[in-house]
């Protein structure tokens, strides 16, 4: 598989965990490679003494002669700054950064690459930069035209999940956006990414309530009776799934290790457990695009760019996975 | 001090869960002792084999006089069941229940007691005894008139406490009650009884914003800028208090480790990092009482009742704070 992977912010971490995840990936037949500033990963090769050796790839249509080979990335050139400023706010570092997500975009939607890993941006250098989608998110959802992504949460080392039903919506738009979500084609969805992306011939869910204690029969809000309980019913004649649990109470009595799947209704309540449980090797899986995207659980680390000290763990974990994915979905179930 | 405890539904854990309590009950100068059903206690002391001496008080007068001693148990009766079924739901038990909160509530208003550690109840008994009020808080509210308590959850291994603006309330009204209360009152309460109930002369407080990543400044949701900043800003002035805090973040990067408080602004968001972190010995602390509180972070738990299986951990837990806090707030300060 050739995994792409663009650079984000060349003045956050970005540069480094690619550079250091390129020594820690596994030698074999996947091949692992940037479209982005090959000047910002000289310079944070050096300014790091990181020993990794930085091919110049002269065009989208040399990426498939390119073999595995450790210790080598090769470096698609998209747009060169003129200086580099680890930790500083910069309209070209905004640039830079869209422009590499783009072509690394570009590069799986035409099949050249098999999947996309990609490192943090920054919204407000983007933002200086003239772009309105101020996110990955709202990108892809442009680029490949699809309206409805999921956000998937994966732990590699304790194997956990969690999906969320809603994103990034204020607090005060959740019950409605619950109430009137497309459930079946959500679950249907969910259940076919286990199935294709992780093997999981017949995966079992597990759906937590909206309300305290999953309403308690009614009692707090009714979410669970009038939606979330009718969707499991109907769903359970064609999937594994359970709920709606009281979401305190299933992650506080560990629950979650006998699924393979916890879908949280909004975003605190999905990733409060998830990040307490997986914070340095929790990693983001995109589901609802025509690629395979992954992408570390973090941020651009601006605090911490240039210092050598930036943890590869999250997007190194997240570069695995994207291979392994995209091999999963190129073999037809048995 | 002289600590009261409820038996909680007789047919689940409450009474195993007291009798293994007061054998593991440090010796010293706190009394401990039961306002419910001695026929009960005796039952599960027999069934379980816990060497337990149940000695019946004669009447509320007799308390003041009664001394701390290894392995003893004071029963004051206050009604007692014609039959006894572990993990059954009964409308004799559910009576008994309540007759064992007011009892033991009244004992403390009274000040023959000092502090109140309450068993769990089951609603449904509860219910089926005829009473319309059906949880700990309701009735307390009532029985003291009081219309704002505050539920504290406390992890005494770890240290780590949690605050809820909202309780059990339906998600869909959580943004309005947040817009909307006593910020500055709310947070006087719980600055003072750090200072009082737990002698942190300058507690630091961490308030987490409602929204997704705390709003981004307003990008999803606003009552972080309209309403929960502003009451920080205020009573900066008078306490150590920070954020809004995104709150997935703020648990994942164990920044709870340099508050003594963190307050959440509902109960899943409180109560799914709590319970990851500190299941099997969280305790509850109701503030905003006239009397000190107490109780266990779980339920009746009727499918262990009568098995000798469950543990008394939370329970014994909070009959130490009980009598620390009550203790403390004896005492002037300096």
């Amino acid at each position: 598989m050739h995994i792409v992977f663009s650079t984000g912010d060349i003045h956050g971490i970005g540069p480094e965990i690619i550079l250091k995840s390129v020594l820690a990936l596994p030698s074999g037949e996947d091949t692992y490679m940037v479209a982005g500033s090959l000047k910002a990963l000289e310079f944070y090769r050096d300014l790091l003494g990181l020993p990794v050796e930085l091919r110049r790839i002269e065009g989208p249509e040399a990426i498939a002669k390119i073999a595995a080979e450790p210790g080598v990335l090769h470096v698609l050139s998209v747009a060169e700054p003129d200086f580099i400023q680890p930790g500083s706010l910069s309209k070209s570092a905004g640039e830079i950064a869209m422009r590499s997500l783009e072509t690394a975009a570009t590069l799986c939607r035409d099949g050249i690459c098999d999947a996309l890993v990609t490192a943090p941006l920054h919204k407000e250098a983007i933002a200086l930069a003239g772009y309105r989608n101020t996110g990955h998110t709202d990108f892809l959802a442009g680029f490949f035209g699809v309206s409805s992504q999921i956000m998937l949460f994966v732990d590699p080392v304790s194997g956990l999940k969690v999906a969320l039903a809603t994103i990034h919506e204020p607090l005060s738009m959740v019950p409605e956006l619950v109430r009137t979500m497309d459930m079946d084609g959500f679950f249907t969805t969910l259940a076919g990414s286990m199935q294709r992306d992780f093997r999981l011939e017949s995966p079992k869910i597990a759906v937590l309530g909206l309300n305290p204690h999953a309403s308690d029969g009614g009692v707090m809000g009714n979410e669970e009776t009038t939606v979330i309980r009718p969707a499991i019913e109907r769903l359970a004649a064609s999937m594994q799934i359970d709920g709606p649990f009281p979401a305190d109470g299933f992650f506080g009595a560990k629950r979650y290790r006998n699924y393979d799947l916890i879908v949280a209704m909004y975003h605190d309540q999905g990733l409060l457990p998830f990040k307490v449980l997986a914070f340095d090797t929790g990693i983001n899986v995109t589901l609802g695009l025509p690629i395979v995207r992954t992408s570390p659980d973090h941020g651009t680390g601006f605090d911490k760019a240039g210092k050598g000290t930036a943890s590869e763990r999250s997007f190194l974990e997240a570069a695995k996975l994207a291979a392994t994915i995209a091999t999963n979905r190129t073999q037809t179930t048995g």
